[in-house]
């Protein structure tokens, strides 16, 4: 019998790849599909765009999250993309389904949240429509600007330093703990209110630090990879580098590396660093308003991705191993 | 006991009212949420927005469309948004959710056919994102631009008269066709491939005809309700001039009227224009790409929406009857 390619064998990226094209030969695409955003030249200017959904039973629980911790959740995961370019959000509409039985309070709630991530962004949600449907759906669509140039995940050169920002593995862990019925401590709040590193992204972009930058949704080696395959690099990652919180740093330490590694959920920045910026970038470290840590170093492509760490040394495929809703997740 | 409010007690349109207030005071938001498009300010030039969703089982059932069919549909709808305001569509971005069990092959003809629809309508699909879920979900938005101004549904002025292009009632009549096992025929054709009225609606706009513009999505009454409201208008409709297809001709007077008011899925434009400009409009007759017909004229807000016929004459409330998928949709 002949195999059939489903979603589930071709994967959410295998997918992406064949469904949006290169868009070449057109100049007023200036980033096409395959970064955190798409940019466009709108009215002379370049214009981010980003579309994220969140899908009840698929990206969250109903009982994980408060109405208004959905919603804010839910514009926040996109504004961690315009972040990743360096951008500052300006508008955004909303897609919103659910069964006709959804308590009016409830879509409120979710309103509410939206509004709130939106206000502290800086951002106008200017439209959106409501359909009908079995789950919750909510599918957001942020547009952004750039002041200098938006920073792709693109380009990243050999010798460059690898730089994240804020702690990795919280997100993982909170999902973690929601399953097994835990509702409160830092992890389960930090998969509720991922904190997009708007500001941070800006800094990086505008003070000609970042090379290439990335958000890290999928895991870290997950998007590392991204970063990697798209700038035509390998990368050094040293593990006893990555930063921990304190919840992470109370697991064994096999359990937080693993967490750590491939871990979604986190929204924090990797970022490629030329080395002649990296004084630049500790210059302006009063300016942040989160750590931002070296965890390893670009070299060249053929090396792959390396895991350095005390005594040990893993060799991984570059595609890594996080987070593919087709293949990899359970739920 | 209390009563509680559902979506389906508030309806869809109660809810987008209250989910998205208006943006008073923020003078890059040219046109709000409640119109077919929002409209903001970016680089300096008006950029239209909208986003629409079509969810399996609420807005189509899998055997009613080839997936290039559905691709192609999912984009025609918000393009028609675009037709509304007189913009010329630019850059489009995707959500797509399926099982993982959906055939890749079905993807990519959902794929192509939004490729199909975007190429003929001169955009590009430039990002997106694949996600899980139970049913297939495809929520699109559209940038668009103006060349002149963008028209909204709050421009009409007594007297002004209404106009409506191509026939009404066939993508309704394809519905109910197809509900019924038909697969064939122009009126399924007609619901499967609408055709956004791109070429008309940038007309009407440009040369100053158009005061006020709406596309019928949800059915004629409902939307003129929408155009009257947000004029502050009334109108009086001669039901004798609605144009038919030979289809619709075809079926008994009674239930071909009630298609014409209030069937949905036309995707047509519905517009007011001045008396002064209706000599501009026939002027410009040999331009259009397809029939353009009186239909009535704006009388005074408080005369309400008035249906004129031979020997009947029926009162609605403005609110008039059509298509809420929360409170009268059955299927």
């Amino acid at each position: 019998m002949a195999r059939i390619d489903t979603l589930a064998t071709v994967g959410e990226f295998g997918f992406l790849d064949r469904l949006l094209p290169r868009l070449a030969g057109r100049r007023d695409v200036l980033v096409g599909p395959g970064d955190d955003c798409a940019v466009v030249r709108c009215g002379g200017r370049p214009v981010l765009i980003t579309t994220d959904a969140l899908i009840e039973d698929v990206h969250f629980k109903r009982d994980w999250l408060t109405p208004r911790q959905l919603g804010y959740r839910s514009l926040a995961v996109n504004l961690s993309d315009i972040a990743a370019m360096g951008g500052h959000p300006t508008f955004g509409v909303i897609s919103v389904a659910a069964s006709g039985s959804t308590p009016a309070a409830e879509l409120f709630g979710v309103h509410a949240g939206i509004e709130a991530a939106a206000r502290a962004a800086g951002m106008a949600i200017v439209g959106g429509n409501v359909s009908r449907a079995e789950c919750l759906f909510l599918s957001i669509t942020v547009l952004g600007e750039v002041r200098r140039r938006a920073v792709t995940r693109g380009g990243a050169r050999v010798g460059d330093e690898l730089f994240v920002t804020g702690t990795l593995g919280d997100g993982a862990l909170g999902v973690r703990q929601l399953q097994c019925g835990e509702r409160r401590g830092a992890a389960v709040q930090r998969y509720r209110r991922p904190r997009p590193r708007l500001k941070m992204g800006q800094l990086l972009a505008e003070h000609g630090i970042a090379a290439a930058m990335i958000d890290i949704s999928d895991g870290l080696l997950q998007d590392l990879g991204h970063l990697t395959k798209a700038s035509g690099v390998g990368a050094e990652i040293e593990v006893d580098a990555l930063p921990r919180s304190p919840a992470l740093r109370r697991l064994p330490q096999l359990e937080a590396l693993e967490l750590a590694l491939r871990g979604g959920d986190d929204y924090e920045l990797l970022c490629a660093v030329p080395r002649r910026r990296v004084a630049a970038l500790e210059r302006l470290r009063r300016q942040f308003d989160c750590p931002i840590t070296r965890i390893g170093r670009c070299v060249p492509e053929r090396l792959g991705i390396e895991l350095l760490g005390a005594g040990r040394e893993v060799h991984l495929r570059s595609e890594g191993g996080g987070w593919d809703h087709f293949v990899n997740r359970e739920s």
